[in-house]
């Protein structure tokens, strides 16, 4: 299973998978998602055509941790009217003009009064920004600035045509499930409504992760979390405290679509395998990128690595949130995102994934002097696998990503060079997956 | 007690106590101290005016690991007459002229005799340099270069008019009692004569930090130490051993008056928390400063960085001694100390106490995912305090000092967070001073 | 016996050493030499007329490990001659001209098919290449490549009278025994024809090195094994399990004649004592060197570095293998190696070997406070000594070794200091070499 990884591990395939994403987060781009609601299910069960993915619902008042699911938000309707009875903003334009979570409200207004309740970016007058009220009872509008200097008439009809009531918390988890009951985590959050990059790259990105998962048999289990931000998760490790000592390894995706040099974030440790192979894979792409030690701050690792949990999980990123203008406004659209983009990122992370399924630790079964490799017919190839390496560094204590490190070579090279002294008996593996 | 720490750095509190501790200095400047004898007594009793110092008198012939209390030195009169009976070198003058512990002589030398007693620094000629001669019975002048090239009669009258009788090793010792026995040492060395950087200012500054630390209860008991440089440490440890396993930080002032940036000496381990803290505080300082590596060399941090007690002690200085051109000459003098520099070394002294005294251990008690600081109204504040920080690290392995280096936010702020999260029992501290 | 190594560390005594090592190297070079045969007896018994040198034969067959020691090869004659029967090739000019381990051949060949059998280097025309042909029957000659085109002839009558017969693979072993059973282990490789900088550099520098050890009683033991590379120590190791266990330290020698900086390969493990130690002596010799991290190439470390023994073993040459253009070429010859350079080797050496004679664990017997040196008379030396460094760290935790890394100063200051100090019973020693 290693092989069918790398197998795909080819230019052309990345790319069709990158405009198969791109095709996805246009299609999804249009829902309303927040952090309950009609639009997550939507979301959900568009990636339930082609993964097995399980859809939960967590009703309202379930208490999680610190935390309570509050009420399921529903639009009917959200406009501000101009005297003339003209739509002046209207929700079904963008959905990014209704101030998430807004509770309902009908009302004529003053343009004073209508001001105090509008947002709007004057450093890009044409862009819609997002915002919302998850946790406070109010209600607003988020219009382009030049539309707000518009708005130069006395009164304003008003409706916000929402409704706040008891329903679900809805997130969906796929398990594709390997030989080892180990885990890898990946995570992306979807509470973001018409957001290209932040987050639909990330949906994209994991579902194509986990389509390639599913063409043949791996060794690791592979889960794959769908949920809102922050409360999600929380939710999610509330009901599934079990699971969490089997998780391994575990990367958040967000922002991966941008056409920005990848950005990855430590786990809280700072040296998890996760950490190590993603560096490893970046430092071998030959591409520009950076390493930012954890912070609790970005996206939802800050639950993972919470310290009642502590579990080995970063953040891959492309441009990270707040660091492109175009972030939480409406400008994060379809275009902002890549094919090409979205294919490096999917292939650096099965690259990464392909680390973690063959990061194995063997014994030289030879280990008194060198071994004779020439009579193995192993001498051609056993400088640029890194067999001297392996057979040195084989000593059980050794990983093949910490000998991948050590040598400089590519994992993948000595990945290639253990398989070939384990042919001919040189290595045996000694340890399964608990680093 | 951290508060009344913290609220008294306003500069213009430091500057006051600098002004204070400048005429402290100014005043202790004319009494002719060495390594024993009545200028001892009468500056430790200068300093019981206003601090409830306990004086210690160890007789002559005590002995104290590889030393012996030696007799008490005492001067009545020293000078040189010129052939016309003129006092051309006069103890009375400076008491810098006459060699430390000069052994009595009286006579009439050639000249050639005489200079061979007398001692002179022609790259500043008009300074007097500072000698001690206290293992070893000989006697001698120290005078300004310029001085010893008038000397040029051929014969002149030579009074040293001194004893060297059984009395007494004298030295302070201040223990202001906190809530934990755990101790803090703060040591200035007081054997030198007129001299102001070295180490008047020590004196005085560590006076200043004595009246601060009055003022309120503190966390961590303070025990101050005024001892004649390496036999007064040698001494008290030798009368102390039992008191010794309670030093849980310590630090030596000395030069701490000169308008240089501050200097600090790490302790023997090289990562004590007294290392830290005043790392970290110079670094939040703005100013400029350098940090050094334990040398057993310096002051007497090498009597309690000994192998015998390898003690977490640095020391602090400003231009350390040697690297100032007046170091150890007449030219140390009020002159060369400022009260600003002296308010500064206060101030930040101030402020390393304020870390020790806070650098407590919690844990977080909603360590499963964030908390919800939102409806405890510290949203506003999360940031500024490092409140997701504290609530991240807050695993029982962290203290308050980990979390602010690795924050890199000031220790003060971290600490405030602290409070705040604790007030809402969001954070339960789990560990007295032991670190 | 320290002082006797570190007597000898005169530049004049070193240049006779190089003189001497040279002149051997000058002897020993135009000895036909290879993994097997005459020539290593020839070799090890010149070594004999100095050196009580253990000669052993191990027969053809012989399992080590992974490998079986082959048939001995000996070579008769072997030419090429041209049509008009000149040796235009001629073994007896020079033994690299024929393939090591060539098999026997008669016949006569077309230009073409002689062309498949020969070896030369275009970019250095005026120089015969080094090759063999240890594990693949077959025959060859190498020869310089403006006489390659030189042979225009068509048929050319070939001769290599060799015999490849059961026999022996032969190494020479010098044990000198020191007060302790620990061991220092020095190899050098012998197989190589003429080719003066590898390795008859090593083997004249390893022979230097036993003359000057012989001369007095040492704290270690040494053992210098001259083998033939790679199989040599595999068989060597095979046949001395039980003595493996006592070194402590080791390095090979090679390449350590020519003029280049010297370039230390770290053990396996990177902070050996040998690694440090010879760190050390480079750092304060005041030339140029470098040091590189053990990688599984190179010389014969690579078997005493095996996962199976991971012994300290480093590896000391001058110009590294592959790295000067007459590496294993006939320009490798006594005018490459220098007199200068050998015993600048032997010199640098010899004062490793001082560390490691000397590198002991010492106790502060006045660990409380500073002991008064000014009583014992060693203020004068106290500071070019490091004195107060050897009392403050010589807790039974620091060899003087470490002492000499963490304050700067020479180790052979360090070892002075402590003999002094050890001489009036400040400092006992507490441990043995076990590092």
């Amino acid at each position: 299973m290693i092989g069918s990884l790398q197998k795909t591990d080819r230019a052309v395939d990345f790319l069709d998978g990158g405009q198969k994403a791109h095709k996805l987060a246009k299609e999804l781009y249009p829902i309303c998602r927040s952090l309950t609601g009609e639009g997550l299910r939507q979301t959900l069960k568009t990636l339930q055509r082609t993964l097995p993915l399980e859809i939960y619902e967590v009703p309202t008042g379930t208490i999680a941790y610190d935390w309570i699911v509050p009420n399921e938000w529903s639009v009917k309707d959200a406009f501000i009217k101009d005297p003339q009875g003209r739509r002046v903003v209207d929700f079904r334009e963008s959905n990014l003009h209704l101030v998430g979570y807004s509770v309902p409200f009908r009302g004529i207004l003053t343009r004073e009064e209508l001001l105090t309740h509008l947002y709007s970016d004057p450093a890009h007058p044409d862009w819609i920004p997002y915002r919302h009220t998850y946790f406070k009872e109010s209600w607003g509008f988020c219009v382009a600035h030049r539309k707000l200097e518009d708005l130069t008439d006395n009164r304003y009809e008003v409706c916000v045509d929402t409704s706040l009531d008891p329903g679900h918390l809805t997130y969906g988890e796929l398990v594709l499930r390997g030989r080892s009951t180990d885990e890898v985590l990946i995570s992306a959050h979807i509470c973001h409504p018409s957001l290209s990059n932040d987050n639909l790259s990330g949906i994209s990105v994991a579902a194509a992760l986990a389509t390639c998962l599913m063409e043949e048999p791996t060794e690791l289990t592979y889960r794959f979390l769908f949920a809102p931000a922050t409360l999600g998760p929380i939710v999610w490790l509330s009901r599934n405290e079990a699971i969490v000592p089997k998780i391994r390894h575990g990367v958040v995706l967000a922002c991966v679509g941008d056409s920005g040099p990848v950005t990855y974030v430590r786990s809280r440790s700072g040296h998890a395998v996760i950490d190590r192979a993603v560096e490893h894979i970046l430092k071998h792409s030959g591409d520009p990128f950076s390493i930012k030690d954890f912070a609790p701050e970005g996206y939802d690792q800050r639950q993972f690595c919470s310290p009642g949990f502590n579990l080995p999980v970063g953040c891959f990123m492309r441009t990270p949130n707040g660091c492109y203008p175009e972030y939480h406004t409406s400008a994060d659209n379809s275009d902002l995102i890549k094919p090409e983009a979205l294919g490096d990122s999917i292939r650096k992370l099965v690259s990464v994934l392909a680390v973690l399924e063959g990061d194995k630790t063997y014994a030289n079964q030879s280990p008194k002097g060198e071994p004779q490799l020439g009579k193995r017919g192993l001498m051609q190839d056993a400088k640029s696998l890194g067999l001297w390496w392996i057979l040195n560094l084989s000593d059980g204590q050794h990983s093949l990503l910490d000998i991948a490190e050590r040598s400089g070579l590519a994992f993948e090279k000595i990945e290639e060079g253990a398989r070939a002294l384990t042919a001919c008996g040189l290595l045996r593996e000694v340890e399964a997956h608990h680093s």
